[in-house]
């Protein structure tokens, strides 16, 4: 498959997360490999961490885009590191270079990233993550909301094909 | 009053609303200025603007802390544009500026200014604004939850103080 | 004077320098307030700290965009602290908030405000820094060299208004 | 080759240049993909886009970083473009995320991309491009000029190894 055609999906996640977390995230990476897909996630630990080493196991290919200054902070398991040296400020790089967001669990790092996915236009798909209430008379945002791995994958492939 | 000791509170809220939550953002405006606060915010239309014009009406002062690249795009009540270039992720630069934020109603992007703060340590004031809950096991965020604008600017001045 | 119409001119050098410089820096400073200008640095040491010294001397109000995640590293004469959190990605927040910038003696950094400036199409005036040669075929930049603080200022004063 | 094992260099140049300079860059990108490298670049026109073309010809990998907000500016033979909306502020992501840059003659952009990469302690390796020359007392700044693509590509490669 050419480079261009395979779906960039974004994983994001905790830096620390349980094993039943980690667990959800290394099978969502996987079944991104195995669709073809490109792993983007922030390069670090926890669901970060556990859903590169997913993708890696299936033979896929992984993206970390840090917050940090040195390609040495990314995990074990980010193919190419990109470096921005601007803090939280590349959560906004997680979700514009994706086509689509899978978030599983998370605190407010992976909470920013759901609201800024929204407020860009990426698909935002919900593992057991947060749950947003807009104010009165405020717009629901549109969030697919899964309970497995498989169709968190399925639903982030439907958004990207524009099923 | 020395600058570096004026507290510097940010207000969030969308670049459309309306009436009603105008006036609840001018009025917060109004009365951070009265503290001899410096009022941050996005520099554009709607909650910033409402804000920013009760900041000015009661002889404060306001930074706008703008996405695009030009200062032309300040609102009319901004003193001091600050041209970022960065889109979204001048909202970043908006909850580090701030020693607190005031979150009024909003969209997408508020929520993400909500999460940004939380993550940084920016103590969050919430004014009819967003609700989230967090995942199973996740911690609930310190958000202090007002319904007045006295409210808000008395909790923001505290969280700003170490009451 | 309006605030939206006070000029806002960035001073940008090295965070350490040699007594000769500093004394450059400040009487830049001192010039800017004189003139009413908003003095707008990096809010650092060395040149940033002595410009804004001499624009407090006389009576200026001064911007520190910072680097880092904290208002503490501030020097003791920025007004408003502006915290990015984003590193030397800081350095475009510097020039496009600027309307023109004056550049002193200077590192690596303050070449990079000087092609960021450039490139943005924000006026430079350089004061003993930097001399740069296009490749072959290459335009040359249009730089206002100067050789005092008097002309920098008074230079910077007419690229604002258009002289 | 173990993808974090290959090294990441960048090429920066203008997004527009003449025939020579364009053959210049592709043959550099070829080498790159030869040497079994990683091509890192701003994604857009001209060095860059004849730079990822070269790559590609050579069975190479190109990631571009985008100053928008949408990978559709990417130009054909970007692989995977990370897409950052931060204008210019992403020529900073370009010079950490590379091991190593080679500078192919330029305007203003590129001559930031030169002083970025310095400030940050990247390699620089030029190749037809700007001179720079510090003020009075200041360090030359370590770069390594080259006058051929096999020259370019083999001192970033040096460099990277740590020769």
């Amino acid at each position: 498959m050419n480079w261009r055609d395979r779906p960039r999906i974004g994983v994001m996640g905790p830096s620390e997360c349980l094993p039943g977390v980690s667990n959800l995230a290394r099978e969502v990476g996987q079944l991104i490999a195995r669709a073809g897909g490109i792993l983007i996630c922030g390069g670090r630990g926890g669901v970060m961490e556990a859903a590169a080493c997913g993708a890696k196991d299936a033979g896929g290919i992984t993206i970390g885009i840090l917050p940090g200054s040195s390609a040495s902070e990314a995990n074990a398991y980010i193919d190419i590191p990109v470096v921005t040296g601007m803090g939280n400020a590349r959560n906004v790089i997680n979700v514009l270079t994706s086509q689509a967001v899978i978030v599983i669990h998370g605190g407010c790092g992976t909470l920013s990233e759901i609201a800024l996915a929204l407020k860009c236009g990426t698909p935002v798909v919900a593992l057991e993550t947060w749950s947003v209430i807009p104010p009165e008379g405020g717009a629901r945002p549109e969030i697919v909301t899964v309970t497995t791995p498989e169709e968190a994958v399925s639903a982030a492939l439907s958004c990207i094909r524009g099923d």
